[in-house]
């Protein structure tokens, strides 16, 4: 992998959600006052840290929503879409298809994906060895960093440079 | 995998090293100014997480020794031993058999390993994926914390719940 032909994607998880009863469907659920309170502390660390993504990607589910509107809060991108791809069960290979390759990113870009587990740890297992065993920890506003080439195969081809639970990062 | 039956192991990359010359061989080379300084202040941040090692297990090499110590002097292990499997080109198949099996450690035990790369990330897939094809990126400074079996199947069984870069904990 040529170092500047790669795109730097980050994985990160919703924060800790209420949960789903009669009347709150999993779709609904919102982010709890401790989800909330600690999603803002890890979304201020990275931007001490120097993050600026050039997109937010997200799940349309609303504790998704909520993380990613978070972040943008905390000034780490201006630009934020909703993607369906991103709701639990979706596909990296639809989203690949469908979403990423089109864009054509520019070298270097930093693009966030918020969504939800198992599907991010097994996004990135697949990205980095074409397959998924369930061999990633992945907490609530936790986060992967990917190095994702930007052209030709991706899947089994990546590298991850960074993996981490929130508690590091208050 | 049952959660009180698992060990926590660290794998911690050397600091910044000098250069070999004709004068100084590869297990003679010290960690530069910068490189002692960057991993006094990742060992202080260890510390200030709250990490306490059971066990610093480290590379008798001498840049993998002084990164050793310092985590020593930053108060996170008092026990510091020299590990040959630890040296490049140790092989994990040998560690397993010869160092980390035979001592039965207690369950949530917490080993820090001080070693080099390609091997210790190499490990860390072997004890992920059951073989390694180079896709972490493991910085100078840098670690990677796996939950490993403490009894039975450990290669291709392990879980990793943390890969950082030193710049995200200065």
């Amino acid at each position: 992998m040529t170092k500047d032909k790669i795109v730097e994607l980050y994985l990160i998880r919703h924060g800790i959600a209420e949960e789903a009863t009669n009347d709150i469907t999993d779709e609904q659920r919102r982010l709890t006052k401790e989800g909330r309170q600690k999603t803002e502390k890890v979304a201020q660390r990275l931007k001490k840290l120097g993050f600026s993504f050039d997109l937010i990607a997200t799940s349309p589910l609303v504790r998704a929503r909520q993380t990613a509107d978070i972040l943008i809060e905390a000034g780490l991108s201006s630009q934020i879409e909703e993607c369906t791809h991103l709701a639990p069960g979706g596909s990296i290979h639809s989203w690949l298809e469908d979403w990423f390759k089109p864009r054509n990113f520019t070298p270097n870009s930093q693009l966030a994906l918020v969504g939800h587990e198992p599907c991010l740890s097994s996004w990135a297992e697949i990205l980095l060895w074409g397959e998924a065993k369930e061999r990633f920890v992945l907490k609530k506003a936790g986060m992967i960093g990917l190095r994702v080439p930007e052209t030709g195969s991706v899947l089994g081809c990546s590298q991850m440079f960074w993996l981490t639970p929130p508690k590091y990062l208050l």
